[in-house]
């Protein structure tokens, strides 16, 4: 069983999940590589993956589905002995493996694992989905947060894409995972813990007044639309990192429940990730959905945003160690590039 | 002029340093690959690198040097108008570039990177050093280390290495670097914060608390030498991190003085390198250093250790997105396969 393990030095959690040392690669990689000679997420292949979480219909000939949900094959967390669909707590819900003195301190790595599956057909980017199965695949992703953030025994759910070899997926056919734990991140404690305090001390949400200012300056803007704004933030990690910020605050991207700005807010995802690939063609990236955990009442403090990132840069001896990155790409130069494509 | 920014919802800490996106690469990557005919760290061909800061001397056909330190040709920090080897301050010691209100904060980046070239032969892993190189180096990144702290201005120092393609290395000749900053980085103060707190609770270390245990426990074990113990720990991020830690406390890992317990370092440091690269021929792996930040009265508290770690794995979307590391290979399982090697 997968399981959560706290370093004791830092706080810092880490799943230790064997199972998925297992799974297999389309892509090249130090790991050895195990051939698929047909791809399991294309339609008329459902049987080579777990049943169906839930289902979006679609045209008969593209399998009957638009999009699918499914349990992860290799899971970084286990479902085992927890209803995932009610909200009543697994069978173990506090435990907590440690030892004596509880320095080494671990938990069951009980929680769901969700791959999404954006197409019946074989494409491999987000960006060569058209506009109904973009603004689905986002009503998707809302779906399935908004169910799990009902269980009382998950606390936080990420919602992310890796995109193509070099992002860390191992399948090409586009799709989207879903991680929910019972733990939260120590990183997103530690934004929550920075939101809630420049609120109690301004009475403002710290996100809108970093939005404020990047409007005034505008250097860091990569484009605007009606309701929201993509830009290069001030300390980016990576080389063309990109945020989509709502211009109206609100701490839960999963309760947008207007379509019009859910069509609106596709566009805009697929056209940053479409600047990347116009920078370097088949980019490799990465999103994820920045909502607030589940149960928390951050409200008017915490403001819901994507990161984007086209993989360019490999991390290193002074990343890991010090988890301070060196970005070679200033995010000005990053969102004049991002302007220009 | 490279700059340190701090991400106003987290702490977190980047450099931003655009010079380096132009430093050649003699490895395969997403950027673009600049060949290299000749390599600049050999011997004989000196005059393709800045000029030494130290240069430890050896047999005249190896070019007069066993180990040459010089500046890194493309910094993440800059020594601009900062005396290096003596311990004035900059000329800019604490200025700080703010936004108003102050958000979004940047210091200049001022700071010390430097390159520490182990053989003068084209060697390409640690592991190719004989003992005597292995021990000088370690004997040189000490005094690299020793030397750094003294001054006023840099607050933590970084000695890393990174070797072969994947591991972010750019060359493939044997080299390790020293990046010294004003700023100390996030992960750094935290583990810091936790170490006085555990010390303060309980007047004891807990890293040694942390030993005894693994030591009662052996599953996690490596090797052990007299002075030292390998093993994986507890909450590894990565698959066959290791740790060596010297049974004896310690803040410092430049203070080491005794000759023999650098041999016996340098030998089991190697020993473990081998063992990575006996898993998985030519693994590209790093290493680092964690020795207390400079200028910190944590001699009880903080114990100095080693981190190694094989590139096995790629970091996706949810690592990104969370700091949660997903490990694919428990401590206990690496641990075990590093004993058989």
């Amino acid at each position: 069983m997968p399981e959560f393990r706290q370093d004791p030095n830092s706080g810092r959690w880490v799943i230790i999940a064997e199972d998925r040392a297992g799974r297999p690669s389309e892509f090249v990689s130090q790991l050895p590589r195990r051939a698929l000679s047909r791809c399991p997420f294309c339609a008329g292949y459902e049987q080579e993956t777990p049943d169906a979480i839930a289902v979006y219909p679609g045209a008969f000939k593209s399998g009957g589905w638009q999009v699918r949900v499914i349990p992860n094959k290799y899971p970084a967390v286990t479902a085992d002995g927890f209803r995932v669909r009610g909200s009543s707590p697994p069978e173990r819900p506090g435990e907590s493996i440690t030892t004596n003195p509880a320095i080494l301190v671990a938990q069951p790595g009980i929680g769901v694992h969700e791959v999404i599956i954006e197409s019946p057909e074989h494409v491999t980017s987000f960006t060569e989905l058209t506009d109904d199965q973009a603004h689905l695949s986002l009503r998707v992703y809302q779906d399935r947060l908004a169910t799990l953030s009902q269980n009382a025994f998950l606390n936080y759910g990420l919602l992310f894409k890796n995109c193509r070899g070099g992002s860390g997926a191992t399948l090409e056919h586009v799709h989207s995972q879903l991680l929910a734990t019972n733990i939260v991140p120590t990183e997103v404690e530690q934004e929550l813990r920075f939101a809630t305090r420049h609120f109690d001390q301004t009475g403002q949400c710290l996100v809108c007044e970093i939005l404020r200012q990047e409007l005034g300056r505008q250097a860091r803007i990569v484009t605007e639309t009606f309701r929201f704004v993509a830009f290069c933030p001030f300390a980016s990690r990576f080389p063309y990192e990109t945020w989509i910020l709502p211009r109206l605050h609100g701490n839960r991207f999963e309760l947008l429940t207007d379509s019009a700005i859910l069509t609106e807010l596709a566009a805009l995802l697929q056209l940053v990730l479409r600047s990347f690939e116009k920078l370097s063609a088949n980019a490799a990236y990465n999103f994820w959905i920045h909502t607030a955990p589940f149960h928390t009442t951050c409200e008017k403090s915490f403001h819901w945003r994507i990161e984007l990132v086209p993989r360019v840069t490999t991390q290193a001896g002074y990343e890991w160690g010090t988890g301070c990155f060196v970005n070679p790409v200033s995010p000005e130069s990053a969102a004049q590039r991002l302007r220009q494509t």
